[in-house]
């Protein structure tokens, strides 16, 4: 349980299934340490609610139903890449897709986020949870071939949430404050609490594998709940579980970002984890990011309520941003969260076209 | 409004106010740095709802209702000191009630918290927040001198939410997760922001100065909505608020905690407003808090849902938070954040005993 593979600046044309197609984009050039042609510029929810070809193609399609929808997964996916031209696609998806997948009785409802129909607490709930198998994505593996072929050189970001933030939506039931039902299991039964993350674990690692395979040029797993934890704890109990999924898509050499929020504090351990890219939220600035994790590129960082200032305070904060960024051997810009539902389209491709602007050489 | 007044080791009964009823109290030699004659304990929201006999109080009262009622403060602040033997009482108050006593249309609502009957967000809203006086606090003063009183050589601490967290719920209009309106008004306009701020600071400082004469030992200025800022825009536009309201209070020379939540990224700067004490939440172990504010006493910092787990589980992590506070000059041992409401007061007990067991000489 302690794989903590190191950060390679593998070319990711070693592999076979890697077919140069996005060999040389911005975002994996940044991602490897490289020099890209510009900052690759993404966000993170960048197709959602904020968009209103989004809410149309959302209108009467539950969410999940979406993520399984190969045709709801591809006109989604693509509409902000047409819309503000970002280095980078990220699949449609919602970190509970592959728990959906391997039976697990999860919805998500409108206004509160993923609900399951019972915790998961016991043994027995435990042990039900079975492999993730293609057959059980087939919708998002086929939206993940008429996207690369769509995409062109732009890279598609396959996804997957982190063995702790799955758990904790199972061990909660849904969305949780304070984790106390997550915590009791992890400090009260250790070995349970350890077969559960195993099995979240091994259902992430065949997920992304299995986004690799059909095409993704890059991964992100997302740690939205991490920052509920202590650094002893996230060591102890956490880390070797994303690490264990961090690794076992490893031998693909696609860059591995790897994303938390409130993760100032495990910055440099979750950089030890093996990813390639770490993802820094908006409460640590880039320079000192970078420093927590050497030899690592970073992601980030414009705070999502930043968005909604004047413009010339939001052009001045990207470059502040983009200031702080060249500390790191790569930068990708992004927000330091997600895009607020709120946040006006035309905001985001401004500060798209800036960070180009600024950047090309 | 750099008032960073630096904290400073004086004796709490060089005032004439302060009658050394407290003066070697555990809780002041411990946030002055000195030896207590063992750590002292308490928590943050003792006083509240996992108290069977606060429920019973506060059956058919509203929450501000109470706050203003003498009678009510008297007897639910005394009531976790009276179970658990703490070292300190903590007003039962509310950060809202110095807005409502100066007449801001504010009221808690069961389940939600602060809800304003119109935002505060432009210039004629914020010129329309006066000043506090202390007849407009009558129930609340009258409550600590009888407090005082019965409590004999047990402190009590003031408190006072701080101008950023007091200034968010004004400015949402309720609790927010992303603090957009506040954060737009803070980068948008900073003069009104810094009017907004000062009007808050001058609010705070005057309630912490009422509650002092009237007989509190010590000060809590609680910034719970703090770490929603970078500590770049915490520096800029907000610690020279809290700095103010802490060096307001300071020639009274009795100790002034100061907290937030997920402060890690903060707590050096927090330490240079002003403050004796800073108290840390449970992301940041003691010993690396003790390093980032050199000089000060820390408070803290069990997880408030590890009171959940087996009580060897919750023995243990209080033992190595008792062992990491040493490397502060003083340590006062409270959770990492409030009370949750469905807490066993049993473990609350026992972990108090705990403390002065392991820590007695």
């Amino acid at each position: 349980m302690t794989n903590d593979t190191p950060a390679t600046t593998s070319l990711a044309t070693d592999h076979p299934l890697i077919d140069g197609r996005t060999a040389s984009a911005p975002l994996i050039e940044a991602a490897f340490g490289r020099t890209p042609t510009h900052t690759p510029v993404w966000f993170m929810r960048q197709a959602g609610r904020s968009l209103p070809e989004y809410r149309k193609a959302r209108e009467g399609v539950g969410m999940l139903e979406a993520c399984f929808s190969a045709e709801h997964v591809v006109e989604i996916t693509m509409q902000p890449v047409r819309r503000y031209g970002v280095d980078a696609a990220i699949l449609f998806s919602d970190i509970v897709v592959p728990l959906r997948a391997v039976g697990v009785d999860v919805d998500i409802v409108a206004g509160v986020g993923p609900v399951m129909g019972s915790p998961v607490r016991t043994r027995a709930d435990v042990e039900s949870i079975g492999e993730l198998e293609p057959h059980m994505v087939s919708g998002v593996l086929d939206a993940i071939g008429t996207l690369t072929t769509e995409l062109g050189g732009t890279p598609l970001i396959g996804f997957a949430g982190a063995p702790f933030t799955l758990a904790s939506y199972l061990v909660e039931g849904g969305p949780s404050r304070d984790h106390v039902h997550t915590k009791t299991l992890m400090y009260s039964d250790p070995e349970l609490w350890n077969d559960l993350l195993s099995r979240i674990a091994s259902i992430c690692s065949s997920f992304l594998s299995m986004q690799i395979e059909a095409g993704a040029s890059a991964v992100q797993l997302f740690d939205s709940w991490v920052g509920a934890l202590s650094l002893a704890d996230y060591e102890r109990y956490v880390r070797p579980h994303s690490a264990r999924v961090l690794g076992d898509v490893a031998h693909y050499r696609v860059p591995r970002i790897h994303f938390g929020v409130v993760s100032g504090e495990l910055l440099t351990s979750m950089g030890q984890a093996g990813a390639d890219v770490v993802g820094v939220d908006f409460r640590v600035a880039l320079d000192e990011a970078a420093k927590r994790v050497p030899g690592r590129s970073v992601q980030g960082n414009l705070d999502p309520a930043m968005l909604f200032s004047p413009w010339e305070v939001v052009a001045q904060r990207t470059r502040e941003i983009l200031a702080a960024g060249k500390s790191a051997p790569g930068h990708i810009f992004n927000l330091g969260h997600g895009v607020l539902p709120e946040t006006d389209p035309d905001m985001l491709k401004k500060v798209t076209d800036l960070v180009h602007e600024e950047t090309t050489s």
